[in-house]
């Protein structure tokens, strides 16, 4: 995302898209650009050609590139070639107002069905220094975090809670004990676990904070947990003042079940840092003919209120690309407006299969260690258990961001030894 | 989507789903479980085993369709056949609560993201009585909407306030007095429109309410206007009051971009009918190969609270299949409770296109007069004006419900005659 610069004029929102069409390039963006701001207009007094020059959506450039014989996307009318190209619009601010639900009616709505298009991604969106500017956006974004976790510099090593479902609050207070006490700076719930019968979150709650909060009291240091409160609006709110009422400093939401319009209900009320779960996001992204970049979405997630955004992570389980990965990451740590009184940057969460093997990989095309990095068997499967398993992590991590070799380093660190050689480097072919 | 009937054992709920996957599809079936509830299972004091029975996710049935060689979506490993097969899962209604988000967590989720998978989609879901029970529903559904409107019978017939974007409160007046003088029972808001500066509904709403009122006064007929409240959760709130204290009775919001959670908040406090508007819908299921199908999410909307739901029209301009548009339309009139002091189906509401020459294919294939039918110029572009663009919309749905044809309808309605030579028929080849 980036901030529109075109102060003199009226501020004008833009949307960068990729589609694919069986008509002329030109002719479909004219469609888009019609379907998405004038829709069918009516003699009205002579009011007709005033509203279209204030209100129109306006084509802004139109890149043709290839041609393919199949349509991406059915539904599409019958062609003997299909184009694809890069397409970008504008709207006035005006149409909007400073609202992201209402945003995205505007930028994807409707496109998604047309029938001039077999193709349509969102892939960016540049918006006005004024609409960015009365949304919220993150309340501790990576400042605020470490400062919670008192974790200066380097990035937080986090896991996450498994067994992903069944543990009793007990349980989970249990192997939280165990984790902080082997050195771990983040802890999260996993997705599939907000408030269920077998641990409530009234129960949980006190339960895992009762042990932080104790080991803060000795050592100084308070690793942040962060509760999956997951719900409607008000169940969100309540549940976030248990946290908050215990001590805790994280709340964590599956951002793209509860919406943006609750995600921003959730941040109007926060005292806490807000942790974004993405899961589901395949939907959005596992096709390249259909969808939206993250590039463009963890925008509008950070101006709703994210503190943290999930990004995959490299030589993941999962199926997004490493390129794409990056790109995201360093889409969360690029700010939307250049203020020193306002750190709108998210830190990206990096999860899914990691090990020491990724530090050097994430480290050198990211150049920042301003992230969380979540570990499950990278740490909890060291053979030399929890606490070798995290200061392994650390170590890779002091070697990836300090230019020496994991090979070089492990020869001071024994903990990252014995992870070199217990992790198979997903790398090595 | 079906209630679950297993009452005498703990209760569980269901998906289904089309997969993809270069995999054994037994073996890919196993894989989403385990992705989906335990996660990695850990050693930890014997508890594993009790765990796994009580809380994993159970592979219901798997069953093998065709295969193909090219993989749908990108991101899965290599292999020489991409095999489809539909799998059930189930899972313990415990793992989850009753919550609609975590409920998509727990069925989508990371599943969108698995390499395993070439292709996942979640085409249903059966959601056990107690689920279903804990969630507040549609307040209004047909009946409530009728009693509202005064319309007892025969399908509602709407239209949207176009232009889309530009009109200003007195301009937007003007126009329902004209649309409710000819005989209108329902009028949207554009998605388009929320409450931008040109436009805010603190001046939009008392402008249009106050024509309403005017006729209700004079003809005890109270025509049903939705305003598009689409915002956060707070706004929303607040616009419902703004709406309701000015004697409106609808408002609508852009149930994929506030989200379940902000719907559900919405619904907590709503006085008043939700229409839901899915636009953006395109994005869950315009590929066959990833997304979900409406027939499951349209119940999760539901129970979330909305009165009425969008399904598009047969022949419209967008890209669903005339098949799918009736199934999503079928889904919100079927009861997710057979209970009678509760009416959880949504209103359908057609749109896109439509003229008097969808009315008996619409009725043939639903069996139902329950619905929105709106139309733009179907009504609008009526050579005699708007006043006998509703009279030919409404004649035809009576030809249409009586089994009558339009032609000979038309020899006693000349409004309808008259629509029948202006408009031609998309179906006429």
């Amino acid at each position: 995302m980036e901030t529109s610069r075109n102060p003199g004029s009226a501020p004008r929102l833009t949307a960068s898209y990729r589609i694919e069409t069986p008509c002329d390039p030109e002719r479909a963006a004219e469609a888009m650009a019609g379907e998405q701001s004038s829709g069918t207009f009516l003699k009205l007094a002579g009011e007709t050609e005033a509203l279209r020059e204030r209100h129109a959506a306006r084509v802004e450039a139109v890149i043709h590139r290839e041609t393919v014989t199949t349509p991406s996307l059915p539904g599409a009318p019958p062609g003997d070639a299909y184009a694809r190209a890069d397409v970008t619009l504008s709207w006035p601010l005006e149409n909007i107002g400073a609202s992201l639900p209402n945003l995205l009616a505007t930028v994807l709505g409707n496109l998604t069905e047309l029938r001039e298009l077999s193709g349509i991604r969102l892939m960016d969106v540049e918006l006005p220094t004024r609409f960015i500017e009365a949304l919220p956006g993150p309340q501790f974004s990576i400042d605020g975090t470490r400062r919670l976790t008192g974790v200066g510099d380097g990035p937080l090593i986090g896991t996450i809670i498994k067994p992903s479902v069944g543990l009793s609050p007990e349980e989970t207070a249990a192997l939280v004990k165990q984790l902080i006490e082997a050195g771990i700076d983040f802890i999260k719930d996993d997705e599939l676990i907000a408030d269920p019968p077998y641990s409530p979150l009234r129960e949980r709650v006190p339960a895992v904070m009762r042990v932080i909060e104790e080991h803060a009291q000795r050592t100084g240091r308070k690793p942040m947990y962060a509760f999956n409160i997951t719900g409607d609006t008000d169940e969100m709110r309540h549940r976030h003042d248990l946290v908050r009422d215990h001590g805790g400093t994280c709340v964590m939401a599956s951002v793209n079940w509860i919406g943006l319009g609750a995600l921003m209900g959730l941040r109007r009320h926060a005292q806490l840092a807000i942790h974004g779960h993405r899961n589901g996001w395949g939907l959005f992204y596992r096709h390249p003919q259909i969808g939206m970049s993250y590039r463009a979405y963890q925008a509008l997630l950070r101006l709703a209120g994210a503190d943290h955004l999930h990004v995959n992570g490299l030589a993941s389980k999962f199926a997004e690309a490493d390129a794409s990965v990056i790109d995201s990451a360093r889409a969360c740590l690029r700010p939307l407006l250049e203020r020193p009184e306002r750190d709108d940057r998210a830190m990206p969460v990096f999860s899914s299969a990691q090990t020491v093997h990724q530090a050097h990989a994430t480290f050198s095309q990211l150049q920042s260690t301003d992230l969380i990095y979540t570990c499950g068997g990278g740490i909890m499967a060291h053979p030399d258990g929890v606490a070798a398993g995290c200061r392994s992590i650390r170590a890779a991590w002091e070697a990836a961001s300090s230019g020496v070799s994991l090979e070089d380093h492990a020869k001071q660190e024994p903990d990252l030894a014995v992870a070199l050689r217990a992790f198979r480097s997903p790398f090595s072919g």
